[in-house]
């Protein structure tokens, strides 16, 4: 039986404990422990990297104290005075090598730059309480604009992917068209083949791909430049190109600091620009990961579901999710909401019941078998929004009469759980 | 005349630039103009304010390290060799105050937590050549993780939003009801207007402002958490709380660092609940604040396209943007593509074609005026993404039967732009 439930709770009750709980709650609360765990092995892997380097440094820091102390004869008291006296100083911005002023228009800019991109090299800092307090007033709105500067860079970028991966495609079949087809065949052909090609979309895994391979391009391309300037190793300008251009920045290495340069305005210009693409490129490369990695967490789910409680009562339809469900009953659901393309067991065929996933079906039809993991991504992937939140509409319009109030909620919850679904990328249905 | 334009251009050819140009890189370039100046006087602010406190705490150390010199007769070359090295000696987390080890299992932990939320401090950073590629691989992956989960928990704030501002507004009707009509007529009323109420959504600037203080109370109990445990001062620990929470970390002041403190375990694990909480609020502060400034730069955009454009020559209907238009030209438009509320001159009222602007509507005839940028926004706000897409699935299909393939790119460009303004708040229709 299909319930109003609240909270976006899954519509049907097979009488377990999945179909009560807010599915919506659960993937934050898996992805949290997901995070958790990730942290704990990463941590235990830079433990074991690092500690002996820092324990060496150690060691080397206090022979060298102690040679200068001897050799010297200064008091060890006054020298660790002296010492805390120079953190506060490499603080403002001091250090042995010459560099360039932190405060003066061109440092302030490049400061300013790392605040609205929150890259936050934090080789200059406020210190002024003044400082500080405008700072707080200030980054609110850089901050944010930036962010909407991603954004629109990221939703441009899968434009151009999409017209470009469309292109190449449609090249692609004239050009096998061509090779099968007698000439008078092809005057008429072409244009009916492009028609049929309108609604093809690139995978989430194409444009992750692509991405990944712009952003490694503009990182190698980087990471030459910097190479060549700030006379790092190429795998340490590799290093502070991501850090710099995921929006960590440590501040270990940071471009455009020393006192001289060749050419230094036309550097200066190339370290803006190559930022700017790194960050940009890199933020949409994280976006469409994280879309990848709500679907094995939406996957991960529709496993434990299936498993807790589908295989002998038949509830399906989780919200977000795809689940097994028994043929008869599949066929029901998909007559009552269409735009849904349910996965079945292996034995029998996937029905669907829109054209919004003819080309998931297309693809089954030919491989003959039901969708694996990536079928199902995929197929989530290209099913368009509008269906999507029409089925979950339906679903609650028809069958939750009561609690109305509620219903409303749990329109709410799924409206923005598909929504979610969508916003990493920006443009999911074109994938 | 109604155009097919590639890559997103405005439909109706009016005869001048602006109907020709693709306004999705016009905002984008716009919006990069806008983040140039700003940044531009924000380096002019910050230069003012800290410069002088610079060049003082560099007169400073000159003076330090030269009465040192004096008072010890020790060799200037020499100390300047050993400072030097503690350059180096800090950067692998050893400085004159004791602190906690950068590399031990907790210490690593909490550099991992800096790297996967993209705070980075740099209190720590790999040394090693093997640290610093493993952080490649892993940030990748991390970064990924935690963006998808900020924009999971900006869902789950926004659908908390809505819920409960709709419960207030159905309570503050109930009374309103209950101080108007009689007790008998109560029993029935009020479940009408609960259902009347169904499609009450706050506005984006009630949800900003809402995430707003939620935001800031997050921030005060925070600062007053540091303030206590760090000797720090309250409005330093508000600094401090502004830097983390919105990624930035320069890392001048760094929390959890000193060797001692009082209850040291709940204080960390306070501290690290802060942070998470921090990050993801200030993380859907500025997605929801950038939806104001996009909508800010649409209005802009519209200013400008109505200034130069369509006075006289009655074009319209620029993706994402609402002009003037005559009444009569106006009324065409609104039967043809339902769902738009085209916003007129002063002299003629508001028409709109679908119930989805209802509520703007209604406040526009309640105010028999054309909407305010506030309307224009809300109405923006309001207006259902499947509609909104449908209107230019229409417009595309009615007008456009040749350049079929540029037909889809264009759809594709307006689809990814009405999905963009969507984004950023992850569940724009709930607004």
């Amino acid at each position: 039986m299909v319930q109003a439930d609240p909270s976006g709770r899954s519509r049907r009750d097979c009488g377990c404990i999945w179909s009560r709980i807010n599915l919506d709650f659960v993937r934050i609360f898996l992805l949290w422990f997901v995070i958790v765990f990730y942290t704990l092995f990463g941590a235990a892997v830079f433990s074991a990297l690092e500690r002996p380097s820092e324990l060496e440094a150690h060691c080397k820091w206090n022979r060298q104290l102690a040679e200068f102390v001897q050799d010297h004869q200064v008091p060890l008291e006054d020298l660790r005075e002296l010492l805390g006296h120079y953190e506060g100083a490499i603080a403002a911005g001091i250090q042995m090598e010459p560099r360039t002023p932190r405060w003066d228009f061109s440092g302030a800019f490049y400061f300013v730059a790392t605040v609205v991109s929150t890259i936050g090299f934090g080789m200059a800092a406020p210190a002024t309480l003044n400082g500080k307090i405008f700072l707080i007033f200030y980054g609110l709105i850089g901050c944010a604009t930036t962010l909407l500067f991603y954004n629109l860079f990221l939703e441009r970028m899968i434009t151009l992917i999409t017209f470009l991966t469309r292109r190449c495609r449609k090249q692609k079949q004239r050009t096998k068209l061509s090779k099968k087809h007698i000439v008078s065949h092809l005057n008429t052909q072409p244009e009916n083949g492009d028609g049929l090609e309108e609604d093809w979309k690139p995978s989430v895994y194409y444009v992750t791909l692509i991405l990944a391979t712009v952003t490694l391009l503009v990182n190698c391309g980087a990471s030459g430049l910097y190479s060549t300037m700030e006379d790092w190793s190429y795998p340490e300008s590799m290093y502070f190109c991501f850090v710099a251009f995921s929006t960590m920045g440590f501040g270990d290495m940071v471009s455009g600091q020393k006192a001289h340069y060749e050419a230094r305005w036309v550097y200066q210009i190339a370290n803006s620009l190559m930022i700017i693409l790194g960050v940009s490129c890199t933020y949409s490369l994280f976006s469409v990961t994280a879309i990848i990695i709500k679907q094995m967490l939406n996957w991960v789910l529709s496993k434990l579901f299936s498993l807790h409680c589908c295989r002998s009562q038949g509830c399906c339809s989780v919200a977000g999710l795809k689940v097994k469900e028994p043929a008869d009953q599949q066929i029901q659901n998909t007559s009552n909401h269409p735009g849904i393309c349910h996965v079945v067991k292996a034995s029998h065929p996937c029905k669907c019941a829109s054209t919004a996933v003819e080309t998931v079906c297309q693809s089954l039809d030919t491989a003959n078998s039901c969708p694996t993991f990536e079928h199902e991504i995929r197929d989530s992937e290209k099913l368009p929004k509008c269906d999507a939140e029409k089925e979950v509409f339906s679903a609650v319009g028809k069958n939750c009469h009561r609690h109305h109030h509620l219903q409303e909620d749990m329109r709410t919850v799924k409206l923005s759980n598909q929504q979610q679904q969508d916003i990493n990328i920006n443009a999911k249905p074109i994938l």
